[in-house]
C-alpha cells in the first residue's frame, strides 16, 4: 500500500468525521432528539432560537472537556471513570510514543536502506517500518532505548492509575454508605429437606451459626405459573392496546401531540407518576402472589453489620462446598433475577459449556476473516472475484478498495460478536447485570485480540502455514516478520473502525432512527425506556485493541501513532460526552473493568517486547536483543508486584474500612434506617413482570444495551419506600387462593397500565 | 532389548531384594540397631535368644500388614495415611489394569503382525507393545475399551479416596482439639512506626478491630547479636568437647559401654533428663535474652475461638494488602523459625527467584540425562566409549549393560535432586517445615516427570529434534511413537529404581552405617537424634512417577504392569513398616499431599488418553481415536467437579465444624486450659539455639531428613509446661544489660551441656 492510498483513506474518514460531528452538533439541539442525546438529563434541553439550532457549534466539546472526575464519578459511576482513565492513560503514553517514534525512529527507518527514495506520496508504507532498516544496523540501539522508555513510562503510568482507581473504589465503598448490598449475603445451594422449608432451614442455620450478626432473610422464589399467566395476559394486553391505547392513556396523564421539528412542552419528558397503591407495599402484595412450592434453594440473608456480611461471604460454611454457598449480594438494581433460580450445581457445567461454545464461535469466525485477508492484496482479490476486474482498473478505485474496503467488511462482521458473547455470558448464569457485562467484555476482548490481531497478523503473511501457528517457539519470529507488513492494515483499521465508529457512537444512529420511528410512525409519546446503559463490553475491548495495536506497532511501524493518537483524543471527547449526557448508569461493577484493562495493557507491553526481541534477532543485532530480555523480566516482575499489592483490593473489601463504617453508623444511629430498606430493596415483586421479558430479550441482540423493562424496574427501585420489615420471611402466608388470583389479576392490570403509559 | 535381558535384570533385582530383605530381618533383631529400625518405639526391642536373632523371619511383614488405618493415623499422622492411600489406590487400579492388559491386550499385540515369532526368551520386547499391531487393525477397539475401563475405574477410585481423605482431614481437625495453632494467627508485615513498638501496634490494631475475640499476642524477635554469641560459643565448646567430653558427660547420667553384638541395658535408649531450671520457664528467661530493637514485623496473635482466628486469617485486613498480612499459624512443632524473620515484602521476589532457579537447574540436569540415553543403545555406547568394546564382547555383558547400567546411573544423578530442591524451597521463605517439604515435593515431582519421563521419552527417539519439542501439536504423535519404544527403559527403571530403592529404604543403609560409626568409632552413647521424619519429598514423587509410567504404558506396552504391581505391593509392605517403626512424625500437613497426588494422577490419566489418541491416529483407526476424545472431555469434567466439590476442604476449614468445636469447649470449660498453652507453645526460647544451626544445615543436603537439632526441639516442645500467660507480650522488659549478658552466658552453657549429653 502506498502513502497515497493511506491518505485517501484518511481523507475519506476525516470528511466523514467532520460531517457526522457537524450533524451531531445540529441534531443534538433539536428538541425531538433530546431523549436520544440527553437521555441522562432531560432538563438540559431548553428552547433555542431557530437559527442557532441549525448552526454547527463546538460547545459540546468544551463542556465535555470541562467535566471534572468528581462530577463524572457522581453522575456516571466508577466504571465510567475507569473507562475515562484508560483513555487518559492511552493519550499520555501514546503522546510520548508518538513524539519519540515519529521524530526518532521514523527517519531511521526511512533512511535505513541505501535505496532510491521515490516521492513520499507514492512511497510504499513499508519504507517507514523497521523492515527498511539494514541488518546489523548500528542504529538498532535507538529502537531498543525507545522500547525501554515506552515500557518504563507505561508501567509507571499504569501503577499511578491502578493506585488511583483502587483509592476511588474504596472511596465509593465509603460513599455508598447505606447500600443494602453491603449487608446482604446471597446464599445458594440451600440443602433440600423434606421436613422443613428453605426459609426455616436458612433461619435455623444462621441462627445457629451466626446468631450475633444475623438479622433476617428473604427466600428467592420462582414465579413459575403466575409468571406464565402474567406473560400471557401481557401479550393479550398489547394487542388490546393498539385499539384503545390512547383512551387508557389519557386517564394517566395529558397527551401532547407535536409535529416534526416544532418545539415541545417539557411535560412530555417528565417521569410518569407511579400509582399510589403500587408504591405502598409492593413486597407484601407479592408475597401473596407467589406460591410456596416455587421457592428456590437461594436466599438473601441480611446481617447487622457490613463486616459480618463480608465474613459470611468469604468463609467456607460447611464441609460440603457445594452447599450453603455464600457470596456478597449484588446491588439491588444490579440483580439479574432470572439466573437466580438456577441450581448452584449447574453453574460449573454451564461455565465450561459456554467456554467451549465461545471457543467454537471464535473458530467458525475465522472463515470471514480469512476471506478479508485476500481483499488487502489486490491480485488475490482480482483472482477470487473476477467480475471486479473492470471496476478495479480505475486510478483511485484500487487504492480505495485496498485501503478501505477490508476494514469495513471486517467491521460489519464484528458487529455480530458482542450480542453472541452477551448470549454466552447470560447462559453462564451470572446473578448480576454487571457481572454478565463484565464476562461478555472479557469474551469480546479475547475474541478481538485473537481474531482481529493475531489471525490478521499471522494469516495475512502465512495464510497456508496454519500448522506452524501452534508452535510457540516460532510465534515471536512470525510476529516479527508479519507486524511491519501488516501495519498498513492496522493503520486503515484505526481510520475506519476507530474514527468512524466514534462518529457513529456520537451520532447514535440506531437511537436516532428508532426515536424517529417511534415518534412519527408508531406515534408513541414517551420514550423514557430508550436510555441505555453504557456498552462496556463493546467499547472497552475496542479501546484496548487500539492500545495493543499502538504498543506493538510503536517501535516497528511508527506511522500508525499519529492516527491512533487522534483516535484517542476524539474518543476522550466523545465518550465523556456520552457518559455525561446519553447513558444512564443503572449498575456499576465498582471499578472491576480496571483489572481487565490493566492485564491487557501488560499483555500488550510484553507482547511488544517479545516481537521486538524477534525483530532484533532477525536484524542480527545481538546487543539490542540481549538488552530486551531483562526488560521483559522487569515488566513481568512489575506485573507480579501490582498483582500482590493492588489486585486484592478489587477482589474483596478490607475489614478495617468496613468496621470503621459500621462503627460510624452505629454511633450516629443510622443503622435502623438502613435495616428498614433491606426487604424492599431485594423484593422480587417489582421485577416479576420484567424477568421473563428480560430473560427473553437477552437472547436477542438488543438486550446488551439495557432492556426497557430493566430500565423501568431500575427507577422503581429508587422510588420504593421500605416499610415491610414486619414480614421477615415474606412468603407462604396462608391466604385464600381465590383472593390471591383476584389480586394477581388486579396487579397485572396495573402493570399493563403502567407499561402503556410509558 | 530382548526378553532375556529383561529377565536377567529382573533376576539380579530379585536376588538383591531377597538378600536385602533377609539381611533386614536379621539386622532389625540386633539390639544395637534398635535406634535405626525402631526409632519411633524403642520399647519394642526386647532381648531375644541368640539363635533367633540370626534367622531371617517374615514376621515384620505380617505385623506391617496387620496395622489398621486408625492405628496408622494415631501413630504416623494423616500424611502417612495419605501416602498409604496413594499406594492402595495404585495397587487397586494396576491390579485391574494388569489383568485386563496382560490377558486382553498382550496376546493381541504379540499376534498383531503376521510374522515369524522367535522363541519368547529371545523375542524383542517391542513385540509385546502396540507397535506390533497392524495398521487399521480390527482389534484396536479392545485397546479403546480397556482405556475406557481403566480411566473410569481410576476416576471412581480417586473420588472415593478424595472423599475419604477429606473426611479424615476434618476428623483430624476435630481430634486435635486443644491445638493452639487453631487459635493463632500469624501476622506479618506489621507497619513500622517511629512512635510505637511492634508490640503496641499489634495490640492497638487488634484491640481496635477485633476486640471481642482478641486475646493476646507474641511478637517474633530476631535473636540477632545474642544468636551470634551463642553460635560462636557453640563452636568453641565443640572443640573443647573433644578433649574433656566424657568428664562433662558423666555429671549428667550414668554411662554404659558395650561391645559389638552384645545386648545392652535399656537405659541407654532412655530420654535424657532435661534440667529442671530450664523446664521451669523457658519463655520468661528468654524474654530477658532478646533485645527489643531486634523485633520483627511479625507476631503471633491469639484469639478466643477458632472461628475468630479463621476469620482474621482469611479476611483482607487493611487497604494495603502488603501490611497486616494474616494467615493461620502453623503448629508449634512445625514452625520453621528462621524464615519468620524475613520481611513479607521479600517473599514474592524470593518465590520468583527460586522458581527461575529450579527451572535453570532442570535445564542443566538435561546434560547427564542425554548422556544416559546413549547407554541404552549399545552401538552408541561403543562409539562414545571405545575402551568398553572389549568388555562388551561377552555374552551376558551387553545385556547387563543395556538392561541395568543406564538406570543405575540415572538413579545416582537423581540422588542430588531432592537436596537441591529442598534448598530452593528453603530459600523461598516458608514458615513451616511441612510447607517447605510440600514445596520441595512439588518441585521434585515436576523435575521427575519432566526429566525422567518426558525427556527420556522424547530424546530417546528424537534426540536431535529438540526444536520440535516445543510444538504442542506434535507432542501427542511424538509420545505415541516413543512410548512403545521406551517402554523397555521404563521396565528396567521399575526394576532398578523401584525395587532396589525399596530395599535400600528398608535397610536404611545410611542410618545403619552412621549408627555403627557413632557407636563403635566415635563411641557416642545416645543416638536419639537419629530419628528422621518421613522424606515425603523424595518418596511421593517416586511413587507418583511409577503411577504415571503405569498409566501411560498400560494399554501400549502392558509388559511393565506385572513388575509395577510387584513394586506397589512391596512398597505397601515396606512403607507401612517404616511408618510404624522407623520414622517420627514431627509435623503434619494435614493431608495436603493428597491434592498433589490427585492432580498428578489426573494428569497421568489425561496424558495416557492423549497418547492413545495419537497411537490410534498413527494406526489409522478413526473409530478408536474418535471414541477417545469424549473420554478426555469426561475426565476433565470429573476433575473440575472434584476441584469444586472437594478441593476447598483442603484449603480452609469449614466454619460449621469450628463453631461447633468452639461451643463444645466453651460448654465443657476446656477453653481456659487451652489458653494457658498458647504462649509456651509459640515461645521462641527453646528454639533460639536451634534455629541458626537448622537454618545452616538446611542448605546442606542432610536436613531433608530432619536435622538433629530440630529433633531435639520437637521433644522439648512436648515437655514444656505452659505457665507464662502472665507475660502477655513477652518482650521488652527493662532489665540491666549486664544482668542480661550474664544470664545469657549461663543459658549458653546450659545449652552446651545439653548438647553434649545428647
Amino acid at each position: 500500500m502506498k502513502v497515497g492510498a493511506l491518505l485517501t483513506s484518511a481523507g475519506i474518514n476525516i470528511g466523514l468525521c467532520v460531517l457526522f460531528w457537524s450533524l451531531y452538533s445540529i441534531l443534538r439541539k433539536q428538541p425531538q432528539n433530546v431523549k436520544v442525546y440527553f437521555g441522562r438529563s432531560v432538563s438540559k434541553a431548553g428552547r433555542r432560537p431557530l437559527l442557532e439550532r441549525f448552526v454547527p457549534s463546538p460547545s459540546w466539546i468544551v463542556s465535555s472537556l470541562h467535566c471534572t472526575e468528581d462530577e463524572m464519578l457522581t453522575t456516571a459511576g466508577l466504571d465510567a471513570v475507569v473507562f475515562n482513565r484508560v483513555l487518559v492513560f492511552s493519550i499520555r503514553i501514546f503522546s510520548l510514543a508518538a513524539i519519540l517514534c515519529v521524530f526518532g525512529i521514523l527517519p531511521l527507518n526511512y533512511f535505513g536502506q541505501d535505496m532510491n527514495h521515490v516521492l513520499i506520496p507514492s512511497a510504499s508504507l513499508e519504507t517507514f517500518t523497521i523492515g527498511n532498516v539494514k541488518e546489523r544496523s548500528r542504529w538498532l540501539w535507538v529502537h531498543c532505548v525507545v522500547l525501554y522508555i515506552i515500557s518504563g513510562v507505561a508501567c509507571f503510568l499504569l501503577y499511578l492509575e491502578y493506585t488511583h482507581i483502587a483509592r476511588l473504589r474504596l472511596l465509593r465503598l465509603v460513599q455508598t454508605n447505606g447500600n443494602p448490598s453491603h449487608f446482604t449475603v446471597l446464599v445458594r445451594g440451600i440443602p433440600k429437606s423434606s421436613h422443613e422449608s428453605f426459609s426455616s432451614a436458612v433461619d435455623s442455620f444462621f441462627t445457629k451459626y451466626h446468631a450475633p450478626s444475623y438479622l433476617s432473610h428473604l427466600v428467592v422464589h420462582k414465579v413459575g405459573k403466575v409468571q406464565k399467566i402474567v406473560m400471557g395476559a401481557k401479550k393479550a394486553f398489547r394487542k388490546f392496546k393498539h385499539f384503545k391505547g390512547t383512551a387508557v392513556d389519557q386517564t394517566c396523564r395529558s397527551v401532547t401531540y407535536q409535529c416534526c421539528l416544532c418545539g415541545v412542552s417539557s411535560n412530555s419528558f417528565q417521569l410518569l407518576p407511579i400509582e399510589e397503591q403500587e408504591r405502598e407495599n409492593p413486597c407484601a402484595k407479592d408475597s401473596n402472589l407467589d406460591l410456596s412450592d416455587e421457592d428456590c434453594a437461594a436466599a438473601f440473608v441480611f446481617f447487622k453489620t457490613r463486616y459480618a456480611a463480608l465474613i459470611v461471604s468469604e468463609i467456607l460454611q460447611t464441609s460440603n462446598p457445594m452447599k450453603w454457598v455464600t457470596s456478597l449480594a449484588p446491588e439491588p438494581e444490579d440483580m439479574y433475577w432470572s439466573n437466580l433460580w438456577l441450581p448452584y450445581k449447574q453453574l460449573w457445567i454451564r461455565r465450561i459449556a459456554t467456554l467451549l461454545g465461545s471457543i467454537l464461535f471464535m473458530i467458525i469466525f475465522l472463515l470471514p476473516i480469512t476471506f478479508i485477508q485476500g481483499l488487502s492484496q489486490l491480485e488475490t482479490l482480482q483472482q477470487r472475484l473476477p467480475f471486479l476486474k473492470g471496476i478495479l482498473k480505475g486510478k483511485y478505485m484500487p487504492q480505495l478498495v485496498t485501503g478501505y474496503l477490508p476494514s469495513v467488511i471486517l467491521q460489519l462482521f464484528l458487529y455480530t460478536v458482542p450480542p453472541m458473547m452477551m448470549l454466552f455470558s447470560t447462559l453462564e448464569g451470572p446473578i448480576s447485570h454487571s457481572e454478565r457485562k463484565k464476562s461478555a467484555c472479557c469474551k469480546v476482548l479475547f475474541f478481538t485480540i485473537w481474531n482481529v490481531f493475531f489471525f490478521n497478523v499471522l494469516s495475512g503473511s502465512v495464510l497456508n502455514q496454519l500448522n506452524v501457528l501452534f508452535s510457540p517457539k516460532e510465534i515471536p519470529m512470525l510476529l516479527a516478520r508479519a507486524i511491519p507488513l501488516q501495519a498498513t492494515l492496522f493503520t486503515t483499521y484505526v481510520l475506519t473502525s476507530g474514527w468512524a465508529s466514534l462518529s457513529s457512537e456520537l451520532m447514535q444512529l440506531f437511537g436516532l432512527i428508532w426515536n424517529f420511528v417511534r415518534k412519527y410512525i408508531l406515534r408513541k409519546k414517551d420514550d423514557s425506556d430508550l436510555i441505555f446503559s453504557f456498552p462496556y463490553h463493546t467499547e472497552l475491548p475496542k479501546v484496548l485493541l487500539f492500545g495493543l495495536l499502538g504498543f506493538t506497532c510503536s517501535v516497528l511501524a511508527p506511522l500508525i501513532l499519529p492516527f491512533l493518537l487522534i483516535y484517542f483524543f476524539l474518543a476522550y471527547v466523545v465518550y465523556r460526552n456520552q457518559f455525561i449526557n446519553v447513558y444512564c448508569t443503572r449498575y456499576d461493577t465498582g471499578g472491576l473493568y480496571w483489572p481487565i484493562a490493566y492485564n491487557t495493557t501488560i499483555f500488550s507491553i510484553v507482547l511488544t517486547q517479545i516481537i521486538c526481541l524477534g525483530v532484533f534477532g532477525l536484524k542480527k543485532s545481538p546487543v539490542a536483543a540481549g538488552f530486551t530480555v531483562p526488560l521483559i523480566i522487569l515488566t513481568l516482575l512489575f506485573n507480579q508486584y501490582c498483582r500482590m499489592r493492588l489486585l486484592p483490593l478489587f477482589r474483596t473489601f478490607p475489614a478495617q474500612v468496613l468496621i470503621d463504617m459500621d462503627r460510624d453508623d452505629q454511633q450516629s444511629g443510622k443503622m435502623d434506617a438502613i435495616y428498614q430498606r433491606f426487604h424492599s430493596a431485594y423484593c422480587q415483586s417489582s421485577d416479576t413482570d420484567d424477568i421473563p421479558l428480560e430473560g427473553i430479550k437477552t437472547s436477542s441482540t438488543d438486550e446488551d444495551k439495557g432492556s426497557s423493562s430493566g430500565e423501568s424496574s431500575c427507577k422503581e427501585g429508587a422510588n420504593q419506600p421500605g416499610s415491610d420489615l414486619s414480614h421477615p420471611t415474606m412468603k407462604g402466608l396462608p391466604v385464600d387462593r381465590l383472593r390471591t388470583a383476584v389480586r394477581s389479576l388486579a396487579f397485572m392490570i396495573r402493570i399493563q397500565r403502567r407499561g402503556l403509559s410509558q
